[in-house]
Parts: C-alpha cells; structure tokens; sequence
C-alpha cells in the first residue's frame, strides 16, 4: 500500500503558526500590554439581522415533520441559486442555473476543482499568493510555475507570452496585497487563456470590496472569459459566514476542453464526492441577496472599508508604499526603512504592540512587504494607526 | 490543457434517476393511485428538540459581537468532538482528541480521504455496493477488484487470501444488503489487512441501527483495527442530518504506512483542502449526544427499527429470504418467484403501487435482489406491506 508521496513535498505552514506564536510570547513577556491584531484575516462582525432571521426559521423548518428537509438538490437550493444569478445579473453577467455550485466555500472548491484537470497540466500560481492554490498542485504532483508580482507591476503580473501554462490562478481583489485587477487588465488573461486553451481558475472571494466601476468584480465581466475562467466565490468575507461555510463555483457551459464540458466534469465530482450544503445554511445565504440582506452588508462592508481608509491614510501619512486598501480589505506595505518582512514584524510588535502579517510567508517576492487587515474593530484600528505614525514618524 | 480522462470511464449513475423516471410516468399515467415509496434513502422525521435547541442557540450567536464566531478550528470545535469521543467510549473504544475529524459528511470524506494514497493501489470493494466506493476510485484511475456478496455468504463476503488489495472497502451495517458484520467476521478482515500493510476504509454511517452485542459498531472494536484501518462515520442517519451536513473520520494514530501517520497526511489534506463545518451545525451535532439527546435520537430509532420490523414480518409471512432489517434499516431480499431486479420493480410498482429499489442498480450480484428502506411513515409501511401481502399470496 502505497501513500500519496506529493504530499512529503509539502512545504510547513509555520506562517500563521508563527505569528501567534511569537505575539503569545510578546504578551507573556509584557502583560500590561495592549497588542492589536491587524494579522486578522478572519471577519470579526456579527451575521446581517436578515440573515439570523432566515436561520431561525430554517432551523424551525427543521423541527416539524411537515417542513422538515433531508437531502437537498446537489448543486443547491433553487432559491439560493436564484440569488446568486440575480446577484451577478446586477454585474452585468448573465449566466444559466446550471452553471453555479454551491459548495461550503471557496477554499474547498479551490482544492477540489483540481480532481477534473489531468495531473501533467503546467499550473501558473502568482507569487506572493494564498498558500492553497501551491500546497493543492503540491499535493497532486503538478508542476508550478510563477507569476512574479512586484512593486514595478503594482503586484498585478500581466500574461508572459514566453511562459506556457494549463492551468493559471488569478485572485482579484488580491489576498495578500490587496491588488485588484481592471477589465482591461483581465482582458490580457483571458485572451492569453484563450490563445493556449488553458483555464483560468479566478478566485473572486474579495469581490464585494469592490467601489471602482473600471475594476472587475467577475471575470465574466470580460467577453470571452466562459470560454476559458472558473469563477470561485465565497460568502465568507461579503457576508462574515467564514464560519457558517458557503461558497459557490462557476463554471460556465461554454467552458469545452478536449470535446469534454467542464461543467459535466465538475457536476459529476460534487455529486459523487460531495453532498450539498446545509440547509440551514443555504436559507441564511439566500438572505444575503434580498434588497434588506443587501443593505445589511452594506453596512458590515462600509464599517471594513473605513478601517482599510483609517490604515491607507495612516501610510499615506507616513509616505509608505501600498497596493489594496480601497477596493480590498487588504493593505500590502513596503516595510519602512529597508526592513525585511520579519524584521518589521518584530519591530512593529516590540515598539507600537500590533501584530501584521510578515509578506514573505506569501512567497518570495513579499519578502520586505507586509500585511495589514481591514477586519478589527474600528476603535483598535484607529488605536493602531496612532502607534504605527507615532513609531514611524521619530524613527 | 488535459481533463482528467478517467471520468470518460465512469458509468452513468442511473438507478435512481430510473426509479423516479418509472415512478413519475406510472403515476402520471394512475393519478388515482396512492404510491407508497419504500425506497427512500433518506430521513424523514425532524431533528430531536436537543438539537433544534441548540441549533437556535448557535444561531444567537453568530448575531451578537461579542458571542460571534468566524473561522473555527480544523478539524472540530472542542465540544463536539469531545463529544464524539464520549460515544465512541461508551461503545468501549478509546480514541486520542486528534484521532476524531469532523467534516461535512461520510460521503465527502468517503471520496475525499482517497487523496491521501498513491493512485498505485489496488482497491477491493464489495459487490453489490454504496456506488460512491466504485466511482471515486474509477475517477483516480485506481485498479479495483471485487468481493462477492451473495446469498450463500449472507452478502458479508470474507477475506480470500489468493485476492490481494491494498484498500478495502467494508460498510457495516451495509448499504443495500442490510447485513452487519460481526466482531469476529471483522477480526478476520483486520487480520487480512494488518498481513498484507493494506488500509481498511470502514463505513459505520449506520451503526447506531445495530442492537446486537455481537455486532460491531465500530470497527475498533477489534483489536488491532487501530493499525490498519480508517472509520468514516455520519449524524444524517444517526439524527436525521442528511439536509444539515455533519460526519466523523478517525484516522488513529497508530495507523503509520511508508513511516508515515496516515493522520498526519489527513490532518493536512483536510486544513488545505477543507475549512470545517458550520458552527450552527456542530453545535447541534454536539447535542445528539447529550443525555437528552441520545434519548430523543432512539426514540426515531425505534420508530425507524419498527418500520424494518413491519417489512421483516411481512418477508417472514410471505417466507421470503433477505438479510438485514434487525440492525440495519435496510431489508435485501430475493426476488419472489426468480424475477429479476427491474421485473420485480414494474411488477411491485403496477401491481401494489410499492416502489423499491431494483439491486441490480449497485452490482453484478444485487440481480435478483431488491431494496426496501425502513425511512418512510409507520402507516405508509405498514400499508405498503398490507398491499405486498395481498399481491404475493395470491401469486
């Protein structure tokens, strides 16, 4: 019997792990003091009014024999799907109900997509990135290449005609750095894909920090892009279910690989290895998208923005460079005075008590950059934007 | 760009879009006649009042700041897989906190847990079988053989030492046959596995039917089964959460291939590929086994055992052979006078308006074999099994 021996080439994800390890021991050193999380990539809002009230009455569906609900459809409720049509009908997107896929969230279809590709597929990961879209292709052998992003390219890479590809990640908004791609931008991508018959798998989970109209909030916004994307979303940061758990994948009907649909492909995986979302769950979601539910997480998004503004113009102040902040809730820095990525953590730690996340846990290129969240409370933020300026501005 | 061609070998998964197919058109074409379904696979009585409860508690929760949760941890909240433990102890197997994994289901877990072995492996699955063994291996492109289940080793086939496997399926209480391992049976398939360093996947999704103290409910249970086996385990048929997502997988830690934890490999396959379960759903699951809880969950287990008794007696009546019923909610039986599975289908269907499900549907051996479910109301079982008589007595 043999293991899966990909998996021994994993690399540790110590980056977390060392992060609260290092903030545990600054505060059992110094507890008189007050440190501020701004590592957190986790929301920290409660759930919209409407979105409790929909669960509640879920769960009493579930209490009585005549609405009780077993096994649900295994692409998800009809009327949560409805929403999300009608959520992307508002972006301008038009898209058939069989062509979305609700899922317990995006990070499980990040991994899961790959079981419908073949193992000897080229996979183009931009770098610095979310740690899954590497550790997934680790696992199933695959061999990577990378898109460099760099302060010269604002940490947006373009297409590289030199360099082939199968399989190509795009995250907009970006986690880490915040960088979110235009139309135009995506255009390149998509006809780059398009050229090669290659897929691009787009992570949207930020979409809904989206305010700028030149910037894409699906890559389906661009013309061509069913015949070459996936589009994963997630309910997690729009509407703090990260852990309620609830996703869903596009995957268009015009998307055709070797004669076969990809759709039927990932239709057959979900429904043989997966079997649907909560009830509860979807109910809840479904909330989301009604005008009362949409107004709620206007108000949750809205409170994150101001925070991301209270640290854009904190490094404004300070003449630090960034990329996100506006339509993200992420702000990547260039650490301040040369610093390397750990050393600014430490420094950041020691002398103004708050905690980012070192950029070059991401990958190489965010070696010397740095991470800062938009989803604390509005009071520390602005508590550790005081530190940071007052810090930076005598050093 | 390549897809992964060994979906092109999957079979069209088309029994029970036929039996519905059949159903409809015969209904549509008799809408004076009541059908009764005993071929439902799933739950129909609600969730206990324990866990309703706690599930509106949940819900409270996730809408207040201060008692709000994001991302929970991996593999569990503490309390739910604590709980878990407390059940496995009562069955008299004592199992490490790391050891218990909490997921979405035994379905998923069931496709899923297959990323962790080399695709290199035979794989040895009962025949007939839950197709999902079948079709996951098929798309991973994994050799399988097949243990014969028949009538003449009551469908619990035994290990063959001229068959060698380095996987091996085994679902008790099985779905469809109904029939349960004992804890000697299962000592043999552990012997078989720990000669040959093979991996037994052991589905104990409806152990919670078996009553016999001979039976086993887990396969832990048998000494040694921590070095050689995994067992993935589900609260859908336990406490009715077939539409609310919530199953079990025990990796042990003694379980070490190649020098690997086969723990470890899915410690990282799941917080890579996977971000836990719906804190309103564990919190629920955590109460099916509270005190109150486990006394609400067998009071739907005593109804679901009288229904499966009713069929049984009706069998008995007719002197009918099957297997299962007693510990199990499924009943096997042969087809009365040779008919084969689909001519026993039309013939129950037209005749006392009774849908089954045809064997055939889950392998070579179920032909001439038929599946009845004890899920359905007490009345409509007990009418169902009025008109069977009635048919079969006269026939």
């Amino acid at each position: 019997m043999k293991i899966n021996a990909n998996y021994l080439n994993l690399k540790d994800g110590y980056l977390f792990a060392t992060v609260a390890k290092k903030t545990k021991e600054y505060k059992a050193a110094h507890p008189e003091k007050e440190v501020i999380r701004l590592s957190i990539g986790d929301v920290t809002l409660p759930l919209a009014p409407a979105v409790i009230s929909a669960m509640h009455g879920a769960v009493d569906d579930l209490s009585k024999k005549e609405t009780f609900k077993g096994y649900g459809p295994d692409f998800g409720y009809e009327s949560l799907v409805n929403a999300i049509l009608g959520s992307y009908a508002r972006k301008g997107v038009s898209l058939a109900f069989n062509e979305v896929f609700v899922s317990d969230g995006a990070k499980s279809d990040c991994g899961n997509i790959l079981d419908i590709f073949d193992q000897d597929n080229v996979v183009m990961v931009p770098d610095p990135v979310y740690p899954v879209y590497v550790d997934t292709n680790v696992m199933a052998g695959r061999k990577i290449v990378y898109a460099d992003a760099t302060a010269e390219n604002g940490f947006l890479p373009m297409p590289d005609q030199n360099v082939n590809a199968d399989l190509i990640y795009l995250c907009s908004p970006n986690n880490p750095t915040g960088a979110a791609y235009s139309k135009d931008q995506l255009r390149a991508w998509v006809d780059y894909a398009l050229e090669r018959d290659a897929v691009i798998l787009y992570d949207a989970a930020y979409e809904f920090f989206v305010t700028d109209p030149s910037l894409a909030r699906s890559i389906y916004q661009v013309e061509g892009a069913e015949k070459c994307a996936i589009e994963l979303c997630s309910f997690s940061k729009t509407a703090g279910f990260t852990g309620v758990r609830c996703g869903y994948t596009i995957v268009p009907n015009a998307l055709v690989r070797q004669g076969t649909p990809l759709n039927k492909l990932w239709a057959r995986r979900q429904s043989t290895k997966f079997n649907g979302v909560s009830y509860i769950t979807q109910t809840g979601a479904a909330a989301v998208f009604t005008e009362e539910g949409e107004r709620q997480i206007g108000e949750s998004l809205a409170y994150y923005r101001k925070n991301a503004q209270t640290i854009a113009n904190c490094l404004d102040e300070l003449g630090i460079w960034y990329t996100g902040g506006k339509n993200s809730p992420y702000l990547w820095l260039r650490c301040p005075n040369g610093m390397g990525s750990w050393e600014f953590f430490d420094y950041l730690l020691e002398n103004a008590n708050v905690v980012g996340t070192p950029g070059s846990g991401f990958g190489k290129n965010g070696e010397g950059f740095f991470r800062l969240t938009s989803f604390g409370s509005a009071e520390s933020t602005e508590e550790a934007c005081r530190r940071i300026v007052a810090l930076l501005k005598k050093g």
